[in-house]
């Protein structure tokens, strides 16, 4: 066995260099602190690559077993926290190839054959990524599950549906809470399109151009449950797409998040108290002993800044790049990372403060979000949330809408005036606006027969409520 | 007929406003201005509602017919340019809806029965943005060809593969190309994810509650060639994800057209002269007479800022908004317009600066780029490209690789010193590198044998590239 | 008089083209459309140029003349709407010097001597940012006097201040104001620091190495009144420092506003109902007769996404450029007009609707914020906002802080399963937690008992608001 | 001594809370583990309170004593790694101050009097910039130099200047360096104006309203070295401008190095050869032996996406926050403190990369940036770069300037089809373009006759790039 030349580094990157890398040069240019999260998608990759390469009879099957029994050793050391990560090493890749010829030898040395590191890292960000994927996957599915269960018991709760934050018309709760069942169904559709085209194989495109084996990648494809193979060279070590394309998903995952967050924030202030968070999701104060805040969907609202802001920053990398591979694309690793943990985080955290715990005792869940309906209906009753329903009303006696708008509006006026609700509004009186109005009015001003009259796909009267949840316990089971 | 109270709104908004919108205000909230691009999506997607309308007898069929001779006339006089665009009705919608009441009296005021802005707005969206989108996956399409045609020609022209913007191995310039088609067709992929997405029925939610009305929305949704009926009605009326989807998958785009943009600035800066593009694609200086400037690349890379920026401020525009509708939202039209613009002028532009413009006299495509191959060839000279093939030979020879790659260091190393190629070292300086080296080393040495040699899937060899061609002319057909 | 080259533009930029260029270059390179706008700071500019070409001696005194006889008709005709603009022509600066020439000839192209387009757009921009920076300062102060004024008339109004939404301390309204003013007071020192280094004189610098003409920069940049000139000629026609730094404090002006514009949302939501704003300032619903939206606010909210945008596309646009000018830099201008723009009628709107407009029947300001002083301490009322002054009572009776929090916790506990206040609490219960609880202690838990002691530097007392006033009033002056 | 509360907090927050917080909500919501780099400020900061608490006499001269006995044993615990940080603890400010009352009981629990974490964050963040910033000043100072250092010893050499990276005119390789000089010297100019506005003092605005304790905050900020006190208690806890403007500053600065870094990787580049960076700057390929990357510059233009991103991320952060304090400002942390090293470690490296490191044996600053004379000025000589000097020469024959623009424009024609320079053209040829050329043409025609020529204040002629050197030393002394 020769000696290691990667066991020389930290003196020079090879024969061509008449200095070591400075030591503030390796700070800057190391990875190994962050990417060797990467240790096991690397270790993967590189004993589909040994096997395929031993197939192909490029290295002998006696590398191939030296291979995997190194590997095998690494990986136990890792797992084990054993494994000594060095800056010298610069990488995840390096580190664990260096220990491998320690460990193997030869073998060692001969498992990069037709392979860099540009082909390696893209393989292993993208193997890394899908399963990343898969798991937040199932977080969103299991969010939206926590938000059908909430809805489902309550359908019949009457909330002020808003719009500018104005009372618009009474609304279910539980359709409101199906709204973000779409989005983060949504979501998931768009987590399935990223990982189509992350789940394809850059190894074999070498530095760049390919290389002079006779590879299978193929093979070492299908090895990796991957979807294909990344077609051109230059593409495969050159494209962070799928970096950015994710990195876009979870931002707008973030986004619906925030969205949601400031409703519960709303909500839980002493204006509305519509909703209660369970105690262990909040925090207090350091001078006030009265405070409870919110600070779970407060944070998640302050870490949708944090993901868009990587979403910006993995563009901005990108922009301009020439091909192939440059130096600059190893900055895509953190924000990458750092987008998973924090929407993976965000999404466990939802999922328990909407939907509770299991209680094993119980097998139910407890602790999730309790809701306040009389504090909803009361405010639903402010605001002239049926004016609609009146001016439906006397467009079913022949009005055309926009007249009918109209003579509503004349009579939210008197209403105003009175301080009292269309509702309140004597018969005779209404019938000053509209001589057409008859008994049967007070029934659609009531907020559940404006509720329940909204009975189209789509609508918020408590059949088509129960229909969609219908719908989603379906799709979800 | 009634009084028109769309006629009055520049007095009050209705009844309960004691005062008109102040001329400041109006400028600020007004949206006509840019929003009546939308003015086709509005008459078509009123059309069908009106239909549905009539079919659900909920306005009679002489309804229908006044609504759709009004609209008719509304078209041509939109067309003409005679339509009268009025600041005092705020946007296209209620403009269009003033005029039909205007020519055909009450049925103009029962179309807005069973809708509102908030529904009629999102359905016009994105209606406008799927057409938009099928433009865009076109002219995607087109680029592809044209880099395919381009490519088709110079599969043996060998280029310097750069990686870190240092000569790194010889490859074909087609195959260069070739990354791009591999970039535009995600991109096409891409577009077809946010169309399927984008292509659902938001009409029918409403304001952010659903109708009284009995509507037939999926009668609308297939009338209007979509794929679907948005699910829940507050989620109908606020949804804004796909114009951030389709803006982020533009900005992908353009992040593609940026980088092919730099290599063109460099390709054909005087170091370089690999390339040139047409003069009907350059400028001129106002000083320097000797000027002829790559303008659309750089002004290209240039947008490719305008673009991210949009998709920054759209996701800005809908963090943290509570449900439903809020006016906000009417801050997604200007950067969703100027996105597709951009877009389409940009791969339109490159479509002709690739690939050239069609002459009829000869049905050929003239004035493409042209491409100097001696000059990317004399430029794959320097920086020892073959180096790689070096260490291949010697690992074939029965070195590991990490060995290889250190011989060849050295044997660079020594080559530089004599200020010549590897080719042009002796064999037996050669020899003294490693032993085994032998006469056939100069074969992997050369330009050619290096590219010749990389012919696995996906590499940079002739054979690989034509099989890639044949491939994409089969997918793009 | 000879011919006019730029006459034949349209036919090719100059001997050295083959073609002119195509049409849709033409509208994807030329800015003419856009920048237009700068057509006062482009003649001005081009004004002191030529007075320091004719002081120099380069041009003659009878050139001067002619080119100021041009330029006065030149601007009367642009001041006309008579001034033909062309495509061809690119842009403002090449219209301008072409239609010189037609009016003047050899004079008018004897202007551009010494000078090239990258300088003389750097200046007209520069010029023209200089004087809306001025601008957009008059409108902070006059939004802060506004703000003031408000407070002034609510210094003893009380508010609940919220920490994440809760209920926290009661605070004067007019502090919570004053909040505002100390923001938009941040905003106007970072205007003039960018305006330090906006006026700046790039001219001169000529197309990136200056010029061979012996000009006189000072003098020129004396009359035009800017405070320094460019000292490096690649820096002068290549920085957009300016443009970005603007954009930057605009953004942060912007964020402000959305603070602003999200309580004012919430204040006038039925659960608040603290504030009105004028119905001028609103917008009715197409569908709910009963609407009136705080469309202002809204907007002005989302228009934060828009101006953000902006800053990340320039930022994008300049990062990674070469030196010195490149063509990427036109797309410096939309964005930064639009910010502009954006800005001046965001902060124009907001001082009217916050103070309202002078009635010049009375000399007074009319039509501002109405204030709901009732609601606002009723509100103030729940959520025990003086507990924090409990704690500080025990404290002054010998308690640590910490201890005193949590005793205080533990009243609060009673209080909230009493469902009362708790200055509600019996003097015996308040001893059950702490014994040296006397009857003084009620006065520190009324709201405004814990108002007038927050009576430091900074704090909400009545006096120290009145006293922040003051030093506005003096500031403002 | 009593109990203390805080080490009761894996209980219960207070006791008002029903259960402890979760341990995901703990690890969600937790800063400590980035914050606790704030322990200095936090220690400086609350010794500043203590000592004016006691000055008022709210605390005790002997609870002064035991707070500064305690905060010295604290520091040394953390200077020597022996301090325990606890997840239960949340943040830099509850360990210390939980140590603290651990260490010296009561006093330790009256620290807190008078103030909140909500003002005490505010004021260590704050603190910390400040002290960073300087920091970033000293090396942007020192970057300065090292440029003008390298510049000193080249004002000789000649470069092509480009704009569109096409060759334009050429400019002493010095007048380049100093163009980023100019751009580092206002990116110090941002860090003052930033430093200002940063360095004054929020403590004293407690949670949100001020306190009831007679503090003395101008005795606080002076001890602390502030330059003010922020005069709103509301705006004191909630404002993060310094961050984000801070942030925004760093930006520029990183535009200002990646633009750079883009010309000393095309420099490097083996078309251009025009410098070199010293060896350990640079690093290998894991597969091409040949290979030396410039490793730093790149990185370096690729974390400008990371900075850009975090500015994109701490405004949307902020961007529609209701006063005061949100749990979402926490997020300011991460952002700002990476922004911070990113732009440190950068600017530390870029000194040594330019202007090599100190020899402490010569007393030299050696293996810097090596500049390669000849390879510049050959690259000079295509472009046809003093065609703007002929055109000028013109101009003094009496042409006016567009028409000898015009002029040239055909003898740069007839060079390019001799395929020669315009220098190498005949003096009877050139004639043939403007009777009036005569021998003195050549002159001006050379590169060192183009430069010597653009002799006014800002222009690349040496003489003026030594005025501008020796202006720089000046200011830089």
């Amino acid at each position: 066995m020769s000696t290691n030349q990667l066991d020389k580094k930290s003196e020079a990157w090879s024969a061509l260099f008449s200095e070591p890398m400075s030591e503030l040069v390796k700070r800057y240019t190391a990875s190994v602190f962050f990417d060797k999260r990467l240790w096991l998608a690397d270790i993967t990759g590189s004993l589909a690559h040994a096997e395929m390469l031993a197939a192909q009879n490029i290295i002998g099957a006696s590398d191939l077993a030296d291979i995997q029994r190194g590997m095998a050793q690494i990986r136990s050391e890792i797992e084990a926290g054993s494994f000594e990560w060095k800056l010298d090493l610069e990488d995840v890749h390096l580190n664990i190839e260096a220990r491998l010829t320690q460990l193997v030898g030869d073998a060692g040395k001969r498992l990069h054959t037709g392979r860099s590191r540009n082909d390696q890292v893209a393989t292993d960000v993208r193997l890394w990524l899908r399963d990343e994927i898969d798991l937040i996957s199932d977080l969103l599915k299991e969010l939206q599950i926590a938000l059908v269960d909430v809805a489902e018991k309550n359908v019949d709760v009457i909330l002020p549906g808003f719009t500018h934050l104005q009372v618009a018309q009474p609304v279910s709760f539980a359709h409101h809470l199906l709204a973000y069942v779409e989005m983060f169904s949504r979501d998931a559709e768009r987590m399935a399109d990223v990982r189509r085209r992350t789940n394809r194989l850059p190894l074999g495109s070498a530095a760049l151009a390919g290389t002079t084996y006779p590879l299978d990648r193929e093979r070492v494809a299908k090895t990796l449950g991957m979807e294909g193979v990344c077609q051109n060279s230059l593409d495969g070590v050159s494209d962070r797409d799928f970096a950015i394309e994710f990195t876009a998903a979870a931002s707008l995952c973030m986004v619906h998040i925030s969205r949601f967050s400031e409703e519960l924030i709303l909500w839980m202030s002493q204006n509305f108290c519509f909703v209660k968070i369970a105690d262990r999701f909040t925090t207090g104060s350091s001078i006030m002993p009265q405070k409870k805040n919110p600070d779970v969907p407060e944070l998640a609202r302050g870490k949708t800044g944090r993901v868009v802001g990587h979403l910006m920053g993995l563009i901005t990398l990108m922009k301009g790049q020439p091909l192939a591979y440059n130096k600059d694309n190893q900055e895509d690793k953190e924000p990458l990372f750092d987008t998973v943990d924090t929407l993976k985080d965000t999404l466990r955290i939802f999922c328990e403060m909407v939907g509770g715990q299991l209680n094993p005792a119980t097998g139910q869940k407890e602790g999730g979000i309790t809701v306040n309906a009389a504090a909803m209906e009361a405010a639903a009753n402010k605001g002239y949330a049926t004016a609609t329903d009146l001016a439906d009303y006397l467009v079913k006696k022949g009005l055309p809408f926009r007249d009918a708008h109209e003579t509503v509006a004349h009579a939210v006026k008197a209403a105003t005036s009175h301080n009292c609700d269309l509702s309140e509004l004597p018969l005779a009186v209404l019938q000053g606006f509209n001589a057409s109005i008859e008994k049967d009015v007070y029934e659609c001003l009531s907020l559940r027969g404006s509720l329940n009259a909204r009975n189209t796909l789509g609508g918020t009267a408590p059949a088509q409520v129960k229909a969609q949840i219908a719908r989603h316990r379906t799709r979800l089971a």
